[in-house]
């Protein structure tokens, strides 16, 4: 069924995912649309955005927000039209990011929406302009602290926040060195991206491979995934290097911690050696307040051509779930976005 | 035998340790004293420092310095007094902070060397007023940024960065938290240095005591120690803590990693989580240029007492090497310091 104007799709959490989520956590419903009360707006989703850390929202574990309840729809970020609104700072036809997470139609009273100007593709606002992309821009800049000539390395590099990452490096003047799954992904980092090396951590040998191109060290490692890209990362780090870190999607699936030994004592010792600033930060959170600045600065790269954004549209928000999953596994290229309904639509 | 004006005592790192050290990883040399040349003094040392860094300088590992060369006098900071100048920069009998070593003699271009006013107490340059006092200060404001009502966390409280950590976070309005080895040492952590609690780390149920008088969480962690108390603390620590590093004692003797599971990356997913700053320092590396600005500050609290100091005074060179492995298992109370010589004698 694709969006109408007299059902509201969601896509609502069945059960908590056990390691990677399977379709059987993910359940349909087709419920009313809900009606706008008196100061509030009805948004219908246009798109919808897809992250790694909506896997830590179907856990139970304490993490940075609170989990998703079992039966309710699952939560992301969106770009939404207004479809009524009984609020005066909005206006039916508004474009707005909203949180209105995987459905067709939500209710809000106008707190946290952000009116998107006339753009030729609002749904950036969920990437390169959005989430993604400010917190690649504020990790990279306030934590990272990169500086000419440094070597800035930044795995999951197609996608929205590692693209950004590498972007803004080149930008500030450093050597930019990407990881990423496949000849292809790795192609588009140097080609397109302009990076200096892109790596396919499908090779056995990356570490290797990592020491040979980051003859001078490492100065920032740009830290969204974990794993096996960190174990490449540590040994290379110099001296007052600094980790911003975003995300460990590499981790989100684990159900049990790695076996031994315990190497936790050893990462400590190599921060102390090397004088190294790891530092976890969530965008929003602790950066709010410079979206503004962000966001003005970002738009004029990405009109000027010097940022460059890759957005993989996936049509349908039945599609979402399997999008999702596919996402976890690295299958996406470039940031993945759901189209969930048409940018116009007779409204009832 | 005793310091005097024909020998040069040395203690030399005999062999590496393998896991603790012991008397066989240390040999006494005696050999003939120096002679200054132009532009060179001859110092005479009175007080060597003992700290825990120095067991990385026995290893052959690669560390934020060079390791000891076998057959060496082992490294470290002391207070001499210059007993031949032929540097227009220094006059026989000043008394200066230099990092002479293991031995009673040695000589400088002056290079490094730092001239002590007259003080009560000149062993005190090696302690509060010198480079652990350094460490603890530094790694405090400025890493760990507390602000009045935060609860601050400290091991090795009574130790020459502990304690100074803990009463500057008492100066700034903080809760301040300690861990240390025993009862005695507990008692004077609260009753002589001010702090709010001291936990006694000999204690089984270290992480529930812990938790119990750290009722608002812990927003800044200075890690000295690493190990069992670490583990007590990153359960409690608070979103957008931070943890200054500058040392580990409890793994320097370490032989291999502890046994798995691996919990390197349930570490670093509690970083992000809560989205904390850990950051390794060395202090003289990285804050070198402040030395000032911490002496006239520090100096200020010591004399007003504001900052109190513990020091335990090993009498002679030849309890060095015992006083080190005990520093090494906790056994001393206050800030470990070998008396080498007396403040004056006849030279030769």
């Amino acid at each position: 069924m694709t969006q109408n104007n007299t059902v509201n799709r969601q896509v609502l959490l069945a059960s908590r995912p056990v390691g990677a989520p399977t379709e059987s956590n993910f359940s349909i419903a087709e419920n009313t649309i809900p009606v706008a009360q008196e100061g509030e707006v009805l948004l219908r989703t246009v798109f919808l955005s897809l992250d790694p850390y909506m896997r830590g929202r179907m856990s139970a574990a304490e993490s940075y927000a609170a989990p998703v309840e079992i039966g309710s729809p699952m939560v992301g970020g969106s770009v939404c039209r207004v479809e009524t609104s009984l609020n005066a700072d909005f206006q039916k036809g508004d474009w707005v990011v909203a949180f209105a997470g995987w459905q067709d139609y939500s209710v809000s009273d106008g707190k946290g929406l952000v009116k998107l100007p006339a753009m030729q593709n609002p749904s950036y606002a969920l990437g390169v302009l959005g989430m993604p992309g400010f917190t690649g821009y504020m990790g990279l800049l306030d934590i990272g602290q990169p500086k000419a000539g440094e070597t800035v390395v930044v795995a999951a590099a197609t996608g929205g926040v590692g693209s950004t990452v590498g972007q803004v490096a080149k930008i500030k003047g450093c050597k930019v060195v990407g990881i990423a799954g496949g000849p292809e992904k790795c192609k588009f980092a140097v080609e397109e991206l302009g990076f200096d090396y892109c790596l396919d951590h499908y090779q056995d040998n990356l570490a290797e491979e990592l020491a040979k191109v980051c003859v001078d060290g490492i100065d920032v490692y740009f830290e969204n995934v974990g794993g096996k890209v960190f174990d490449a990362v540590l040994p290379l780090l110099n001296t007052q290097a600094r980790i911003p870190l975003c995300g460990l999607i590499s981790q989100y699936n684990l159900t049990e911690l790695p076996a031994g030994p315990d190497r936790s004592s050893a990462l400590m010792a190599r921060l102390l050696v090397k004088r190294i600033r790891l530092q976890g930060f969530i965008v929003f959170d602790d950066y709010g307040s410079q979206y503004g600045e962000f966001s003005q600065q970002m738009s004029q790269w990405v009109s000027e051509g010097k940022v460059k954004y890759k957005e993989q549209m996936v049509e349908g928000l039945d599609n979402a779930p399997s999008a999702f999953m596919g996402l976890l596994e690295g299958k996406n290229f470039g940031k993945l976005v759901v189209r969930v309904g048409a940018d116009d639509m007779e409204t009832k």
